[in-house]
């Protein structure tokens, strides 16, 4: 009797634990010990590294840390859907590089087009219209569009241990930006939904955009200009500019995280958390690092080692990587 | 006994509303029934203008809406201090303008240098240094520097009735953002304690700024090098691209918020909240509107006129302006 009323108390306890538990996709390895050491140091009253709840600023890339980066960024994805569906619109398109190897699905030539070519495709894909105009573009192929592999919408293609995460931070007082080197108004429409991430706290790359008033109508008008880029050197320009107080915690996957992280954890204060996602599951997800073309993490790995970063094996450390 | 009863509990009665009124240095006239109709036809579940609290955006002005912005604005006043401080780092300054006219005090020459001259002034003093040592020298001249006229500090001279209106709309779940013309790092170091507004929540004018790694420690460097002016039809284009989100309620006082109030309120949607303060109290503090040289309103009072935009009469419209 005794021993049953013993082991009916462990098993309560055991689920109670496992309701309770705000990280149930991660292993319980290295990774998982070290953020919730942070959250619960900086959170308790009269620690020394304890961090008002205002401070409590935590910065996420997008790509490749919280959801899928390969084949290729879905925003390139975007693009190249909207080249094809724009064509009729160009015929000269036809002739012209980079849009002919679109059409011609020559990825080789595309490629070959470089930074140029890639610029040329979001100017044409994504200016010359109004930001409600591209707001309802984006929402209409997202809800539309599937991925290669997972034959899933791309929203659905989110790291659930990540998701737990940024939920896991609020509730203890974080507010969770979106840092990426995205497009900032390709994330909004649905940044809010998915992550639980609002407009007002989502960074990204930008271009320029002109207001006009438009028959008693204020409209905001896409340029084809580059505004900002925030990507490496430029993510903690973009987080002193809009946010305009250092994180106390930064997850990256790739080199262009790797200043984010520096500014993020090197400023000397006891209490500050760097996380570095790799892509380690082929099975699951894809494995890459030093040599990817999308999301490449070579620098930023070096540097973990010796600045104390965490690194989340992805094979290893998360139990799942997407919802069911 | 019974009508002791009944006066003592109309005592009560009006004791409890003078303490729940959340506006009290409002006196009741219209500008302060149009704020409060406002916020309660927008927080009523079920009404058909209920706006969901992560929409309920509230933008403000800075100088001439939260505080005082004659005979000059307050960070011009910082320009010219710090140009006297540096001046003896900068002999050659005694002989060329606009730097001769700050030193001899001759506003006149000054003005007379124009914009030119103003964002001179602006770069030899906000840039050169990193964020930090900015933050710093702003704070340091903000606990000495005292207004000409009321010889207080500048951030004594807020306006009490806007920093109850702020605390206000945020009891009721607005998120409350400054949308100004000056400097962005000008402002986030005090905005916080003196409006209860967080940096991340203030948008601003700004100058470039460079990440560099200096001894193993990530700076931001200020260059001298207009990054973006958040003025006119520069403050929707700020409001984009840093809320990503359309207010619902636009607080100004001059034509710089003009586009900022058609952005807000015109977009066709039921309830919206355009509100200019109007500068009539010449005893209090100070009347100025359509010929002023610092926060002219113009265009915009007559904007006001066709499109509904509420307007406050500084002097019939508040019981005090600033904090006893």
């Amino acid at each position: 009797m005794a021993a049953a009323v013993i082991l009916g108390t462990f098993a309560f306890a055991i689920s109670a634990y496992a309701q309770s538990d705000p990280l149930p996709s991660w292993n319980d390895t290295g990774p998982k010990s070290a953020i919730v050491s942070f959250v619960e140091r900086v959170t308790k009253q009269g620690s020394p590294e304890f961090v008002p709840e205002p401070e409590r600023i935590a910065v996420f890339d997008n790509d490749g840390t919280l959801w899928v980066e390969h084949p290729m960024y879905t925003q390139l994805a975007f693009a190249l859907d909207r080249v094809k569906i724009l064509a009729p619109q160009h015929p000269e398109w036809q002739n012209v590089q980079p849009f002919k190897a679109v059409l011609d699905g020559d990825m080789e030539t595309l490629a070959a087009s470089g930074e140029k070519g890639l610029l040329e495709l979001i100017m044409v894909t994504h200016a010359g219209m109004t930001t409600s105009d591209f707001e309802k573009v984006v929402t209409d192929w997202l809800s539309t569009a599937r991925d290669p592999k997972f034959k899933r919408p791309y929203t659905e293609l989110v790291y659930q241990p990540m998701v737990e995460l940024l939920s896991y931070l609020r509730a203890n007082g974080f507010k969770t930006f979106i840092v990426s080197g995205g497009g900032v108004e390709f994330m909004r429409p649905w940044t809010e939904k998915v992550y639980g991430v609002p407009p007002e706290q989502v960074l990204g790359s930008s271009i320029k955009t002109q207001f006009k008033m438009q028959d008693d109508t204020p409209t905001l008008y896409r340029l084809p200009e580059v505004n900002f880029i925030d990507d490496k050197a430029g993510k903690p320009v973009g987080i002193n500019q809009e946010i305009g107080r250092r994180p106390i915690a930064a997850f990256g996957n790739s080199d262009g995280d790797l200043e984010m992280l520096q500014w993020t954890t090197m400023a000397g204060a006891p209490a500050r958390l760097g996380v570095l996602i790799h892509h380690t599951d082929e099975e699951r997800e894809y494995a890459y690092d030093r040599k990817s073309e999308f999301g490449r993490l070579d620098k930023a790995l070096d540097a973990a080692a010796i600045t104390g970063w965490t690194v989340v094996d992805m094979k290893a450390d998360w139990k799942k990587i997407f919802k069911d």
